[in-house]
């Protein structure tokens, strides 16, 4: 446990790695766009509310301002290099749906939000707020409709998330989620929960 | 792609699933407490920030309150069992340092902030602000000291944040950083770097 003080930086780990879909109102910044984004969090359960940060220099900051809200896409392995791509262009440059191959799609709660129809599960969110920060803005926004493919709903409709085979970001570099190591919960859970649970343990 | 709307929830994944240590000013709260939060988010480069959510009903609540700030403690897979531990339990109940037999340290920049001296990196956190959501209040920090396991430097001081086997959550279930993908930008990158950085592919 012998330790090093190194230089304070953005090393909380692992982050989510979304992509985040708007479209603003004016004609400049009306077409949807698409940016990448590990500075992402849940914040509020009830609510459900999350937050993303974004540069002021960025494409999709001035659409988000003029939108009433956005859409966070999860994304599986499957769709790594597009979101990888939509990380490092410019919606100024290139239309990335058309670019990537994506499909806008727009949810009923939130008519004007587009949302990406290859995501596995996307939450459509409306915005409550916006704080500059420094070099980013926060906006925590309400998750008010989540739009799950059916590949994901088992018979009885409960969401399996980790046939979504979803992407983490840890300190630069993406990472494949592996094995479950357990649930919230297990290390205080009876003998009959964890066999029924965790079988495999 | 055929979709089904399910219910809002919190359903942002993968998040990152953290310790959080503090300790209050008060005799009732003076003891340093663990917590463990998967509502935290990276919101900020320059100052680095993140987030972290609280519930008002939690121990460490109230010793947020009258402290100047906090640790946020990744773990990896060999944490687990004490990450889980001190998320389930209060510290109002047990002391969760000694029943998990972790041992408290303290930097040099926050010098009353605990933090976990068997966490691979460790986050010491001046708070900045505290918003209620709702379920939740929302913590802004700086993070203002890192402390990172030798074990997780190279000879050059290079940080090798794999060879922490962090955690990751998603839905509920903990699960494992598995495979690197790619690292940001490798979709544009050229072979050169592509070569360098993943020989592997």
């Amino acid at each position: 446990m012998e330790k090093t003080i190194i230089k304070p930086g953005t090393l909380l780990a692992p982050v989510p790695c979304v992509m985040v879909a708007a479209q603003g109102k004016s004609e400049a910044l009306a077409k949807p766009n698409i940016i990448t984004i590990a500075w992402a969090g849940q914040v509020n359960s009830q609510p459900p509310m999350l937050s993303i940060s974004v540069q002021k220099i960025r494409h999709t900051y001035g659409q988000l301002l003029e939108a009433e809200g956005f859409s966070v896409n999860l994304a599986g392995q499957n769709l790594l290099p597009k979101m990888d791509l939509c990380g490092v262009k410019s919606g100024r440059d290139i239309d990335k749906f058309s670019e990537c191959g994506l499909t806008t799609a727009y949810g009923s709660v939130l008519p004007d939000v587009p949302y990406i129809a290859e995501s596995p599960l996307s939450l459509c969110c409306r915005t409550v707020s916006r704080q500059p920060l420094g070099s980013h803005d926060l906006f925590l926004a309400e998750i008010v409709e989540i739009l799950a493919d059916n590949s994901l709903l088992d018979a009885d409709g409960a969401l399996h998330l980790e046939r979504a085979k979803l992407v983490s970001f840890a300190h630069g570099q993406y990472f494949a989620l592996g094995d479950i190591l357990g649930f919230f919960g297990y290390s205080v859970a009876s003998p009959e929960v964890l066999a029924r649970r965790m079988p495999e343990k």
